[in-house]
């Protein structure tokens, strides 16, 4: 990334940026101040943000939850009650403006429905924050882009929040099909699903959502294999069923899809909203094979590999993790591994899994 | 099936046959005296054979290990001293018609590589023997076609070597999908492969083994969609992929399919003649899941079920079990539920697979 994310994390203005004073704030020293933690603002406080992002910022080390955007006035009593968020830090939508003056704000962590990331993005990024964005960064290539290009503008980080890429289990995994432990990696059979509930919720509305089952859980096999093979694809080859047209009328239910990789490598995967029971992954080797299951899950995921022990690594909170590492990032002037870029490729793998199912046919990159 | 196989089972004439006397060979008390065991010709001596089915046919309490067909001396001599063979019981391939004269001989066991099934199958008919078969039944349709008019022409019984159809673990599972135990079965993934060693084995010739990894392995993984669905697929979808150009020059070396079924249940499987660890299936259901790891090994199959205890039922040998019931439909006069008809679907279904391979597109039936 072109600019310096340390002496812009603080502050809304370049100008003031500049000035030395700020470089002690920047590390170690920085993070192991309490009062010094990067300030963290959550938009849109649906289920994720409540049940798994609020309370991981109550672990981290280096961020903390400041302030909130919501649309509707009873979120915001209840979490101003919850986590002592002061009435200034409070936002719906159309302030989101006013946080180029509120020093308490260094990261937007925006967690709407996918359709909406861009322009919160771009109006975190417009008011001098670091953003940080749920998966699917967006529903579009274009958008994307836009998104990276915007905060790029803005001299900000910008951040995906694939959670799995600071989980240790899936971290082994990777070591062991990059180190060849097993032999080479051939197959990687990845599965992720789950039965819809709630026939309202806005991951069943095309324009929020963008799709159904692959953007929501297929994103997440999709990152597995391109973590394990450690490379791009070579082509898509995709089906769509649907049995519920009803509940499913606008996104699609369940997306059977296989992927080639450069190496050799083969993917077969399903994404569904129409079952329960699939959230893990086996890689096959030359020798034998390793995986884990769950692999998915926001806690408690495992392994085990054919030549030795199981794959069962403390996780620790992976909201908390991610968050770490990238204000990590931000005081030390360090590149995301969740960048903006790894985001955008997914979508354009997930468009890529879309056209295949359109045309009926493989489609090659 | 139109013949009576009662009696018919000891007999290659059916004159002979219909005498009142051979009535009281068939049933239980027939099958508890050892020396009037059905015997068995095993047609092809290879690992299968000398590994698996000749020491199942050891332990079978309703039919016995009477004769072999080899074209290998060196086998025969070796096969007569650990079995106590007799020289007449002995044939190799070109003296197969003789066995009609061997009342030692009730059922031939083809277990020759795939696309020289039909030939020894129809010897055995056409010698009065009744036939088991080794999956795949055989290269094509036409030729399972052949086999089945064959052997029904010939009055004799047909069975193919489903192995799995007697597995209580599998059979667990059928029960879990049939009765709905976790809810309706939705999703199914089946991987099966090995890592290919002697690369000049006749399961890389195409002459003989009319395909690759799809014929050899796929075919478990679609019997279990057959057997957890109770239905026929409506849809394949298949692609193809090759690491190895030279050992695999003349079948495919990894095959990923896909298939629908009419109550909206997906399957997506893994055929590799190129990784090892692949050789499970998962269930999907509405509240759950359930499935084997491994499904597809001679013994110690099990499996999990998310609501409750392993699925772990011990598993006798399989081939001595497939042959005990075959022996059995013979002697009581049932229909195999592995029968001939089986056969040839699953070969249509791999044929269809090889079709949308070779399209480029899902091929619906």
């Amino acid at each position: 990334m072109s600019h310096n994310p340390r002496r812009q994390f603080l502050t809304q203005s370049a100008a003031l940026a500049a000035t030395p004073l700020l470089a002690s704030f920047a590390g170690k020293a920085f993070a192991d101040d309490p009062a010094r933690k990067l300030g963290v603002a959550l938009v849109g406080l649906g289920s994720l943000a409540t049940n798994q992002i609020a309370p991981a910022l109550q672990k981290t080390r280096n961020c903390r939850l400041a302030a909130i955007v919501t649309g509707t006035p009873s979120k915001a009593e209840t979490w101003k009650k919850q986590y002592g968020i002061p009435d200034k830090n409070i936002y719906d939508y159309k302030t989101m403006n006013r946080m180029a003056d509120n020093k308490d704000i260094d990261i937007v962590y925006v967690v709407t429905p996918n359709a909406l990331h861009l322009e919160y993005a771009l109006a975190a990024a417009a008011a001098g924050k670091h953003v940080f964005c749920e998966k699917p960064m967006e529903i579009s290539v274009e958008r994307c882009q836009q998104m990276i290009d915007g905060v790029k503008k803005a001299g900000r980080m910008l951040g995906v929040g694939y959670r799995c890429q600071f989980d240790p289990n899936h971290l082994e995994c990777v070591r062991l099909a990059k180190e060849k432990v097993l032999g080479e990696l051939k197959v990687i059979d990845a599965n992720f699903g789950f039965a819809m509930g709630d026939p309202t919720q806005w991951r069943l509305k095309r324009d929020l959502a963008g799709g159904g089952c692959l953007m929501d859980v297929g994103i997440y096999c999709l990152q597995t294999a391109r973590m394990l093979t450690g490379e791009e694809p070579v082509w898509f080859s995709a089906t769509e069923t649907k049995t519920d047209p009803v509940k499913f009328k606008e996104v699609e239910e369940t997306i059977l899809w296989q992927a080639k990789f450069p190496s050799g490598v083969v993917v077969s995967s399903v994404s569904t909203y129409n079952a329960n029971g699939l959230a893990g992954f086996r890689a096959a080797t030359q020798r034998g094979w390793f995986g884990l299951e769950p692999a998915y899950f926001y806690g408690g995921n495992r392994g085990k590999r054919s030549d030795g022990p199981d794959i069962n690594f403390p996780v620790a909170d992976q909201f908390a993790t991610e968050l770490e590492d990238f204000a990590d990032c931000i005081l030390n002037k360090r590149q995301s591994k969740v960048s903006g870029e790894m985001g955008l490729a997914d979508v354009k793998y997930l468009m890529t899994i879309y056209d295949s199912v359109k045309k009926g046919r493989p489609v090659t990159l």
